[in-house]
């Protein structure tokens, strides 16, 4: 998924570096494996990332070396630790003719083997497989023929194929790029009359900003100190944000295309309510995806909600391992049940999906070791079969359960009671108010755009 | 407060600092300054502590380094960073004639000055201002006509006045000690045959542990190769188990002293809404620890249950400062309102409690700013009005809002259009199934021992 | 300057990263700011780097992860800390369409800038000013319409102008590049059979290996599982070794091109001897590069050798700042004056260049000071007037002192009794059995190539 | 051995914590294991210590935190890194009825576990193995019935037995102690009228001090607002300074007890070229300790005094292990042979002692294979036979080669062609000036003063 920000102020009265630094805190969620923050001074672009959270790879005196520019960008990425983690890290800055210049790249690009082999035909190196420095390399080459850099990223949008939500910095512009099917959310915001763009409305509230508008799919948006401007591609295709961003990834408080994210699982809650009611006691959430439609669930069913399971609040770290052989423990560090909760009770437990059902299974057994008489699970989202294209790292499709088993064998499997998936119809009313259409293509294997072959 | 933990392997088939880790990491929300592990190798005792949180002081070299004994015992210190941090860290480790011995301790010792000038008489001097360094002298004192370490603390018992729960490893024992009052919680539980101490349940949990008994007010326990014996002073005292373990510091999974600490909450919230009824939209908890109580509320009222914000579950760590004058900032970026949730909507907002008034005050107009109709402010505890002197650091009584105004003025000062307390009469009914008296001086003033003058 | 290392192991039973580590650590005088190590493990190639020290920037964790390939390159950088250390650090790691490549480059392309713009015009773009990512693109150029990597490095050396040393790891290959010139030192050896390349041969020698022979100006020395090729460019230029190595970079034990520096140092004290004779008491050198030329001086007047100046063992460090205004004391705590040796005496200072002249006159002041009667300095390099551009980072021209002042001026304002210079005539013959001839532009203003306008 | 320091200023102009650090930077060769400051302001004492070199365990923020003091102690702690090399760091604080105490200690109290003993059986108990911890008891016992801390210490030298220079840090004294037989060094100085205490004159030298005298065993001498006051012992023993601290133990740029370091070295190459003669190329010395007797050797020999190895300059840290069965190696990581220098030639290689020989049989071959013709080892003190209870750490008697093989055996073992030791008669002449007797017990086995049995 990976989560980008930025920031410009005309005046140079916002601290742009640690405004950058709280939205990427906020932002945390979408991805742990790296950060970095860049920040352009009069034209040099100063850049701070490495492997780690933020609070990890910032810390004051960093911040305060890389102070004082007018404009600024940030990104969290994806995944777990690996070596290349510090290369990987965004922004990426490359260096033009005309000046350095700063990408923060959020999703993936399904071309991009196809991309850089034109590339390298033409002599191009690269140092990392990241999509970033594809999309640096391309606009260098677009550039060559454009009036602008906003130009060359219109022309690109007709090249680069696949998820995109990107924020640019030049030597004077802030520009955010979402590609023309909106796989990825990307919003507008202000502070004290400062633009901001971030992944999240989330990073917007959280710097005490307001939020403006999302970023339009195919838009292109470019702030200087004489305003905004938007362009528009005139490719038209049909949207398709990624519904798993309203299911799962994003923060509840986030509000992206027009609809709530807390309210969507909400949502889909009720309609699990609906197309499957079961006669018990409790409604639990599995923390935090599972706790919203879990409310809905309870809402719809009037059976009432409960707490079923407590999360360390000191999550996030890098992480001694439990002895091994101790699989179950690594659950209990993070999640401990509550036996007063749920001792002698008919349980509906509500989760946002299942992959690989080896923790639906555990968290299952934890609850009847605590008493529970019934666990009915519900899912908030319809099986999960098919890989992702669009910046969604998932398990190969051997691994998914949903394609291995039937919906009994996988409740058998599991340890439930009974299982009910939310429908894929129900699944698309959930985000009320969202003006965009969706890729649900991990539920369907029917995706918005053609797939290059693996 | 602090947290305690020890272990004893009699086989020395666990890696008893690898279960001390994360039984820590289970109590970190006990205390955030500093940990520590000392571990028993055939009498030779090895410590490994520091200023900072579990997953930061310790690391995989260093818990390799530390492993292979029978005995571990662990802490984790409360309070903000301050340069004393690492030498105040525990356990303390101390050198007798009879061999090593290390002491983890929590509470407060309230004649320890008074102590400390005897000790000073007769010659002795300190290192740290700890009262764990303290003890430690009192038992080579008491030691020196004893018979065993048990005997020692027994007599200490006479003469220690305050709370203190603690666990002391010496060259064969793993003994937990609790004052006659039983201040603090302490327990017992087993894995796989082998004993454990902890300051609450949920450490014994998320280890894969089963909880046995919760150690009595005055009661000393010893485990060793041998087994398990018990001591009991001959002190007569009223219990005084501090209230607020259960309305505040407790994780809401820990049953202490017979009583789940979030169906206590949970109770508090429906005496509150019994006491104080409101019409409203939704009930919202504070998170995290008004969460349950809000709960207790929404099922006693009738009025549905929401969710008003979102927490950033990255906390935890040193942190930049936003830039000054955004005292509002620092609130947003720990809690961001779920705006979809509350907009037009009549809000009865839970916490457990409030001290200086001010983040009550940001808190609620976050929520106006949201589009809240009304917000009625109910809090799951009584004015809280006195110092503690058993373990808990709060504001000094001037700062303590319900000191220097009255309930009306403190509902026009935070902003909320309705305030209530629980009554102390109630709350003192919310730990159902709990054996023991109460402490809540901080409420009333009155303690159960005397207090030295300071 | 810099310094790369190369080590290749047919039969992977050398662990190619310890030994690179090493090997590093005995290049370190050649660069403190950063260093790195990249290891190719069946064609898939890591890369650990970043600013600092080598025994700072890898650790047993670090050196363990990247073990167990068959060939390894790595790099330590000249300079000190910029916020840019981390980017710029080398190996810089490339990706082409015919696999990975890695680069540890040392010296300067003179040309790099008219290099660059072409490949802009071109649609490159870049993401540092190193010359390693310039020379890694021309390359990716050339291998276009080359058969191999070795032919496309010959083709390059007919383009790239200026100074480069440096060691290349591809899929099957390592190889070894120096440039027509032979400006930086650059040999070869072996370790039980495995191929080494280093800077100097000092770094063969502290991993217990045997030199060989050094690369020569214009070679390329390509080691394969099948054995070792050597290629000649056949572009015929004078040679020009930068004579700097010898009177300053080099370590006194590294043997280059030839000739033993250590020795070369001698030679250059015994020169001046015969140049500047003074009657004295004492011959002292600056440590640690005037040391042996001290020695020289010496041994050719007769005068005893002694000691002036104990340096600090434990330098090369992240430094705390001596508070303000206290220039002197920063130059004490590095080097102190040895007060019984020099008391009373006549002293001949040898040290091997006067740059700003206020470290001399430090040195001068602290020898007075101590009770020296009078303090001869005699200088192992002629006056340093003119800029570098191959690889020597010098203060620019304004600077120098030996721009601005006479010799006798110099000698005054640094205090000393009196002044010597080594002629430009003799110190080219200190390197005795080199066999290349030098650049030393530094002092004449005069090149061994055409350097473009700044 | 351990280093410590004191600085007092009247007037708060001195940053004492910055000096501090700058002097122990300079101490740093009397130990490596831990180091510490401890800063008095106004009465409140705070300390940083811990593992590491004194760059490593402070930085600019550390240091800035501790900064604005009046007085400041320091300490340098020998040994190799333990897994209690943080507790045992010093200085050691200490809190008494009269306020607080730090203690920095160096040396060796022989009679330490009969006086735990004694406050063990009066209930006192002991955090760490230390001394310094010991030493701060006593000071409390005694204090006690003392009119004032110098009292105490007057009364303290007749029950410690050993060695110790300490500096002690009161509410408002800075005292120097130095034993009666003066086992280890310790002087005063003065910066702009402020006073220092160090174990060795180069710390004053390093920050801009100038030496006023050394404290004379038995002599406490204690600095105020007031000034400065001494105080001696009635106590009469002969003084025993330690003859290692000439040999090895301080930097050559020290005068101790009024005799220069390094003309003591150069005396004993003087003794030794008289003892030992022999016909020869080159007299080298083993760097770093042994160079100054080599140049002694020259001189008096009238052989060319030359360079056999050249030492890494970045030594000092914790440092990567060479594979296993590389020991050789690792020896030449740290040193490397100057070919060049001894190629032919018949070598004088002077080193300041053997200890169990590995180390001398591993640099003799260096030489040989570098294509040494001769070489003869001249060691500058006499056969080292037995333990050191003063305060140095050797191996234990077993494992010292002088105690297993005669003169010509160790000559055989090591492979040198001859070898010859200094005797313990010339020894004792070569600290030129100094007014004390010597400890020379690790030569004899007689020593100041009974030890008692182990």
């Amino acid at each position: 998924m990976s989560g980008v920000f930025g920031i410009f102020t005309k005046s140079g009265e916002l601290d742009v570096v640690r405004e950058a630094y709280f939205a990427l805190y906020a932002l945390q969620h979408r991805g742990q494996q790296s950060c970095g923050i860049a920040v352009n001074d009069k034209g040099k672009i100063m850049c701070h990332k490495d492997a780690g959270l933020v609070p990890d790879v910032f810390n004051e005196m960093v911040v305060n070396h890389l102070s004082g520019g007018q404009c600024a960008i940030g990104h969290v990425r994806y995944g777990s630790y690996t070596p290349n983690s510090r290369t990987d890290a965004q922004p990426l800055v490359a260096k033009y003719p005309k000046g350095m210049v700063a990408i923060a790249h959020g999703g993936n690009i399904v071309n991009a083997d196809e991309l850089r082999d034109k590339l390298h035909e033409n002599g191009a190196m690269f140092q990392t497989d990241s999509d970033a420095e594809l999309i640096a390399y391309m606009i260098a080459k677009e550039r060559l023929g454009s009036n602008s850099i906003e130009e060359s990223l219109l022309s690109l949008m007709k090249v680069l194929k696949g998820a995109y939500s990107m924020v640019v910095m030049s030597p004077k512009k802030l520009i955010a790029v979402r590609d023309p099917y909106g796989f990825r959310p990307l919003c507008m915001g202000q502070k004290d009359g400062h633009y901001i763009f971030a992944s999240e409305s989330c990073a917007i509230d959280s710097i005490g900003g307001e939020f403006i508008r999302d970023i339009e799919p195919g838009e292109i948006v470019v702030v200087t100190n004489e305003g905004v401007k938007s362009y528009k591609t005139d490719l038209k295709v049909e949207t398709g944000r990624c519904i798993f961003e309203s299911v799962y990834f994003a923060r509840p408080d986030s509000v992206i295309d027009g609809s709530s994210v807390h309210n969507a699982r909400k949502e889909a809650g009720k309609y699990l309510a609906k197309e499957y009611p079961v006669e018990a006691d409790l409604v639990c959430g599995v923390p935090d995806s599972g706790l919203d439609a879990a409310l809905g669930y309870s809402i719809e069913s009037g059976i009432p909600y409960g707490v079923a399971f407590i999360k360390n609040r000191y999550i996030g770290r890098t992480f001694i391992q439990p002895t091994q052989g101790e699989r179950e423990t690594a659950v209990k560090i993070k999640l401990n049940v509550l036996k007063a909760s749920i001792e002698g009770k008919r349980i509906v437990l509500v989760d946002d999906s299942i992959v690989r059902g080896t923790t639906s299974a555990n968290i299952i057994k934890m609850l009847r070791d605590a008493g529970a008489k019934e666990v009915h699970l519900r899912v908030s989202s319809p099986p999960f079969k098919h890989p992702c294209y669009f910046g969604t790292d998932v398990d190969s499709r051997d691994k998914l359960i949903a394609n291995r088993m039937t919906q009994d064998e996988i409740c058998k499997y599991i340890g439930a009671d009974s299982l009910g998936y939310l429908s894929i119809e129900n699944m698309l009313k959930t985000p009320v108010g969202c003006k965009l259409d969706y890729c649900y293509g991990c539920f369907t294997g029917k995706y918005p755009m053609d797939i290059p072959e693996e």
